[in-house]
């Protein structure tokens, strides 16, 4: 026995193994950095450079999967609106997903994909006439219901037999942050319980409309199983109501998304097969007391498989004190200045023995708000001209990206057995300069 | 004297009169609802869809000249990324005042219109090499720099003398929201004024860079004069250390911005008058005291020109209890989910008489934090189909805007002397596909 093996890091750098849970599946730690599907940081910034994000296929399409298998029995959705683009769809369609869209302009990326219409949810508080009008001219299998206003705007422009759903606020608080908390009566979607045969009874006068279900989402970031159960009752119970009012059996059970994903290591990630069980014990066993068959389950993970597939390459432009600045900020991630997320960030261009020290990443923006990462290690030698690369970025950063200070928004670039393809080209001075017509 | 003299409100509506302090100059009740500029809201909504933003140009040059005029001998430089356009540009342009840019993109409008580069300062706490030299090639009259990385890169890739402004955290505390105070030493912008003697001796050691002055910006919707004062007197105190230290006279002080607008009736607005006479004063006692020439003050009021000559128009989709839900949202106004920032909004398209009551103006995104506007008055008979108006979304709205659930962003309508034109036009499906190369 050696003192390196009493003292494993005697020797070695301190941060040579890659944080564990939130890195995509296949990235590894070479000699000049990290290395995504077989694709090195080092040229991926070099071929399409930076701000950049890498989104790497097999990991998305491994957790459309691991949903399919824990969940066989289900139609699982994908919520488009976590992450958009064709490449994207297509994999969704490939591995057997559904999909769920909330607006005209996400309709409009699955018919460029020839996505079956069959397969495909429109969801949304709002539905512009425009957005509903794109959803029948295209044939959507579902429309979910969101107010009776629309109802009635639905009933005019659809014809027999257009299925849908009635989105339903269960009352359970999924204990979230307040701007993703969905499932409690004093937000804007839905229908609360309390007026959800109000809905019903919309919708079975309308006759174009043919009721198939009911839908709700409780919110996002949710780890806990339990809130999910507790929805699943009142929703099935909400099922047995609307048998015992108006004699009809509606078949359609949409239990939603929100399952909390970890953006750092050790943060609660979520339970599946438990989510499997546990769910579909509550549905069959609160059926059966009602004497209702079991109902058909929808999912719709969307963070859950887009996050974790994706990573953000920024290049160092400066170090100033803690501060270490990079070329891109809130325009490409959103979340710390709306949320106060929280991120990993880790050298990505090359290897470093040097001590950590704390920083700040912060990014290009005139606003203080724009930070990337506070307080976290980073060796002590960076300096400008360094790759940084930030875990769990495939979800809600190209979808919320904007153009603060005339900055052109980021390519993502597809990453799969060492070949990177773009997917989603940099957005140039030019376009930007499109709509400028003054 | 009649009974309608005693209570005035007999015998009309109570809400006939507009908000005192928040729409723009030229604003009026028609009878059809609001009339921008001659032209009535109505008119807008039919012409150009909704939501839309409404640009009034009379109010915005208005407010430039207030400025020159407050602050006759000080150089007024409009902070670009609060809302940047050709449009916009030009009337800044025709109106005499300078222009700050913080990017090789916000360059690009100014060159588009042939901004004359003798009056352009580039800032940014992150200048990339793109940024640095897109200014050097457009020959911008001065560069605000930010950290030693910065001006090492800009001393090799500028040619003698470029004129450089140095960024200074004077440590004045303006007391506004955290993620837009920037006068602080525990934020990402500048040199604390513990460290600017290195900056200053890190730029005259740059042959081709010329020292012309110091910048300091202590924050965002600042109310109080005060804070002004008290960094105007520290940063002249600056450049008296910094010819004592250095024997070199900086002729330039630039104060930045950050002058409160009122989003609501009777929030606190900014005292330009006795902010021009208080800092005036404050700089020439320092100065004098100091034995120093009295420098050229440059202002750069952003917000304080756009903010309040733009209107957004929505049309209402649903109404829900005391939701009432509207085509637009998060995605054209990101303030409300970023700063929790509050808004007025108006019923625009028609009159009514009918009684107030208290509802909550959501938007038309994903997320329970979409919201426009929480606990507003509305007339109790709005409906789907109406207009609303929200006034103060000039600034920073067009500029955060995203493509959020491929929501298409906005156009920016000018309205002058009763004719409306597109200045922004709408983005479209197709915009949004031409980046979808996947």
């Amino acid at each position: 026995m050696t003192l390196a093996d009493v003292l494993p890091t005697m020797g070695r750098c301190l941060h040579t193994r890659l944080e564990p849970d939130i890195w995509p599946l296949g990235t590894t730690l070479g000699q000049d950095g990290l290395v995504f599907a077989g694709v090195p940081a080092v040229s991926l910034a070099a071929q399409f450079g930076t701000p950049a994000y890498v989104l790497a296929e097999d990991a998305f399409r491994l957790r459309c999967r691991d949903f399919r298998a824990a969940l066989p029995e289900m139609e699982v959705a994908y919520a488009g609106k976590s992450l958009l683009c064709r490449a994207v769809l297509r994999w969704v369609m490939e591995e057997g997903l559904s999909l769920d869209v909330c607006s005209a302009g996400e309709l409009a990326v699955a018919r460029a994909v020839g996505f079956p219409a069959s397969r495909i949810l429109m969801h949304g508080n709002v539905k512009t006439p425009e957005d509903l009008k794109a959803a029948l001219a295209y044939g959507v299998d579902r429309i979910v219901v969101d107010s009776l206003d629309e109802i009635a705007e639905l009933g005019t422009l659809a014809r027999y037999p257009q299925r849908v759903l009635i989105r339903v606020t269960p009352g359970v608080d999924a204990h979230t942050h307040k701007a993703i908390t969905t499932g409690v009566d004093s937000q804007k979607f839905g229908f609360p319980l309390s007026t959800a045969m109000d809905a019903v009874s919309a919708v079975l006068a309308q006759p174009s409309l043919r009721l198939a279900g009911v839908h709700c989402h409780i919110g996002s970031q949710v780890s806990t199983v339990a809130a999910y159960e507790e929805t699943a009752r009142r929703m099935v119970s909400l099922l047995g109501a609307v048998r015992d009012r108006f004699g009809v059996v509606l078949r359609e059970l949409d239990l939603g998304g929100g399952y909390a994903v970890p953006y750092l290591t050790g943060e609660p990630g979520f339970d599946l097969v438990g989510y499997a069980q546990r769910v579909r014990v509550a549905v069959s066993y609160t059926a059966s007391l009602l004497g209702l068959a079991v109902p058909r389950l929808t999912v719709e993970p969307g963070r859950s498989l887009a996050g974790p597939a994706g990573v953000t390459l920024y290049r160092v432009v400066a170090v100033k004190g803690s501060f270490v600045a990079v070329d891109g900020g809130m325009s490409d991630n959103m979340r710390v200045a709306l949320y106060g997320a929280k991120y990993c960030v880790r050298l990505a261009g090359r290897s470093s023995c040097a001590p950590l020290r704390t920083v700040t990443v912060v990014g290009r923006h005139c606003e203080a708000g724009d930070v990337i990462a506070s307080d976290v290690g980073l060796p002590g030698d960076v300096h400008a001209g360094d790759l940084l690369a930030v875990p769990v970025t495939g979800a809600y950063h190209h979808s919320l990206a904007s153009n603060y200070n005339q900055v052109c928004r980021p390519p993502i670039v597809g990453v799969r057995d060492g070949i990177a393809r773009p997917l989603v080209r940099r957005e140039t001075e030019e376009d930007l300069a499109a709509r400028d017509v003054g």
